[in-house]
């Protein structure tokens, strides 16, 4: 929170008051919860969870403040929707007139994202390495992906590389950007935005207002930024080949490729929005890419788009971006594994004496990762159901709405398909909103640390009900 | 086919020719494939799959001349459409008027979803056994559910039995609508829709026109057409208690009170349609029951309803009803089994040296049927999104349209809930219909046994490219 502070001084604004004050009591609290010495110090796959959750949780709650203090979000719960929205790389805002904040409030909103998208822990892990398996277990629950692969093998060697990779890459975009001359101030922001696939801009119509350099720069970085980073890791490192045959990224580029040509064709087609073929394969390339790499930056009103345009995206929200990347959704990696599972059964009940293994990347995957990737699809429709069926309740919204506003912030993506035009998330009822918000989460944490967390605050409830469902027994 | 002809025969009408035009022909191709003798006669699961999803097929390319010749469906692969929706009891029909059909054509119709409810070659299993395992592999292949049941040790005195009770339950369904005054014709036309879980009317407005006690008795017995049928015969043969103890049953029950109570409450609560609770308790309990056993009998226009009820609807579509039943959508006790995978897996996380089982009805699930349904879930939303996909491509569509309709031809459903009043299925591109025709064949067979069909007859064809492949490479 300390950059905030220094923007607010550069542009001669008041809010540092806000942010110093919330660093202050931070540091106090703990301060405190440090003066307490952990009796255990061994950590497994549990503790990993839950402390992510809680961090998450917490993060949250803290991060939010800003936005009451400086008025621009007067209702809390709103503000930790923004917060959450922020750190998780959603990019779904509450706010109905973003422009009139601050540029330090909207310095801070942007920089969640930044912050969120390659993972708080992870950038802890890079500064301060913890003893034990701690840090591996905190690191595979916070970075996304069914596997979290190792580049270096120290841990905090690895986050290290993470950070410098993700840095080096937002400042060549906001050189980039620069030079397509944009200021500053806003080539940090998008930058931000972009880099950890979030889409929180400054501006109201998102990137409506930009020019095509520009916009095409942001495509190029969305692309990047939906990649696994240990490739670049590969790359920096002479491994070019091995880095451009990974099988998710084929399938990530693949997608993104065949996605945007139907869309382009479609949207074209369709002889009423674009007059050159150039400005819909522009148009469809950067709705495409912003989809499928939930990002979320808007360069057009893709409500304008035909159906099948709009279903499409709808449908690659689901698809997200590969493994160990900043992108949301279900990861190409899940989808690639699941269907060679189903592949694999198919096979197996044509020959049922003939022995099957899930390759990919050339290597066996084991039967336990394959179990967990169709467990997390599992879980997901489920998640996805419970969550349909309460923001089904708001009684102006229709089908599509609900499954498109369910699908965009579950996936933290940000895109918006809508049908009823409900004005901003601020007009949901607050079970609504919790909804969404709790979704954000579940879908960066890529679920099981939230639900474990959950499990784990609810542990006394429970045990005082067996308590007495034991006592009515005997 | 006989009893079309009586029908028309009682009724004075022309229709039977066709009918004995379609009998001498099927004796006659059926005649000349008796004199091939296999060279081989040992079945595996493979072999039964492929027996099964081929009969589906020929049946419905067969049963859907009738449409044709009679003029009342004049383009083939329209009567397809209708022959499909009835064989798989799915209910959907394209027939714009259906109250110009003649008696016996309508009889027919109607008859399709009695014959496609239990299965075709069950019913050929009780009446002609087969040596060796192929009964068994048939019978798991056409069967609903995960696992199949066995009422009696012998597979052909299993389907007997079946097909007694099957039979006992629509004679009962007569009697009952006879008493409350429908006449007979009309009485048996539905009771076959209800006990096959179908959905097919011989009116146009389907049961809107009932009277509230013959709308009382389609109810009830669709809620007995939800239930695995092997629980009758526990019944029927004493013990009660085992049969009302069935995990599945009680799940089944217990989601079709939750949904009729949601329901009527929301549709009472939006004080527009119904004076008092009663009559929002009477339609709320025909539409949830209606569209969770997959039947698809409207008794009001569902698109009146609030959105909840509507969304809740379009959700309860991929329940369904019971293993065993009749009845489509996933199957109760799948989501049952995979809610308690889910739970094992979670709590594996947290203590991974735990041995977790799954236990369903009392019994261990075994790995490899809990993987199995795992991958059930997983196909499914594979098939959803590529069926999703094309459909898309109609122009006139909105998402919550073309995902309603697809829900409703893979669940075997029936109820239609639109946002874009199409006007019928034939306003559809031909490759949307295809995509419904394959759908519902799926939905009622339940994947597999169409998927290797497909495999199969395309086995030549890879054959041939891959030797082309071959030789390319060397």
């Amino acid at each position: 929170m300390l950059l905030p502070v220094i923007i607010a001084f550069i542009y001669r604004e008041s809010d540092w008051k806000y942010f110093l004050l919330i660093i202050a009591g931070a540091a106090i609290v703990g301060g405190l919860l440090y003066l307490i010495k952990p009796s255990k110090r061994r950590m497994h796959a549990k503790e990993g969870f839950i402390i992510v959750g809680l961090a998450w949780l917490v993060m949250s709650l803290v991060g939010a403040i800003p936005y009451v203090l400086s008025g621009l979000i007067p209702n809390y719960l709103n503000a930790v929707f923004e917060a959450v929205s922020g750190f998780t790389t959603s990019g779904v805002t509450i706010i109905a007139d973003i422009e009139v904040g601050s540029h330090a409030i909207l310095f801070w909103r942007s920089l969640t994202h930044w912050i969120g998208g390659m993972g708080v822990l992870v950038f802890m892990l890079a500064l301060t390495p913890i003893a034990g398996g701690a840090s591996m277990h905190i690191m595979r629950a916070e970075a996304p992906g069914p596997t979290t692969e190792k580049i270096s093998p120290k841990i905090s060697q690895t986050a290290k590389w993470l950070y410098i990779i993700y840095l080096a890459l937002t400042l060549a975009e906001v050189l980039a950007l620069v030079i397509c001359k944009l200021d500053v101030y806003k080539s940090f922001l998008i930058s931000f935005g972009t880099l950890a696939t979030g889409g929180f801009s400054p501006l109201n119509s998102s990137l409506a207002s930009f020019t095509y350099a520009q916009q095409v720069v942001v495509i190029v970085f969305m692309v990047l930024a939906g990649c696994n980073f240990a490739l670049f890791f590969l790359v920096v490192t002479g491994k070019f080949r091995k880095a451009i045959t990974d099988s998710e990224l084929i399938g990530y580029l693949v997608t993104t490729a065949v996605v945007v040509i139907l869309i382009s064709l479609n949207v074209y087609m369709v002889r009423e929005q674009f007059d050159t073929f150039g400005e819909a394969f522009h148009q469809s390339c950067f709705a495409a890419v912003s989809a499928l790499t939930s990002t979320g930056f808007a360069a057009y009103n893709y409500n304008l788009f035909p159906w099948f345009s709009k279903a499409l995206l709808l449908m690659v929200m689901f698809i997200g971006g590969c493994a160990g990347s900043t992108a949301g959704g279900i990861k190409v990696s899940r989808w690639q594994i699941m269907i060679k599972a189903v592949r694999r059964y198919l096979r197996e009940r044509i020959h049922p004496r003939s022995v099957n293994v899930v390759k990919f990347n050339k290597k066996e995957v084991e039967d336990e990762v394959v179990g967990g990737i169709l467990i997390y699809f599992a879980i997901f429709i489920l998640i996805y159901i419970i969550s349909m069926f309460i923001v089904s309740t708001e009684k102006n919204m229709d089908f599509t709405t609900t499954f498109s506003c369910v699908a965009t912030t579950f996936n933290n993506n940000g895109i918006e398909i809508k049908t009823v035009d409900f004005g901003g998330y601020f007009n949901f009822h607050w079970w609504s909103r919790v909804v969404f918000i709790v979704d954000m989460l579940l879908g960066r944490l890529e679920i099981f640390p939230i639900v474990l967390l959950f499990t784990w605050l609810f542990t006394p409830v429970r045990d005082v009900y067996k308590k007495i469902r034991h006592k009515t027994e005997y």
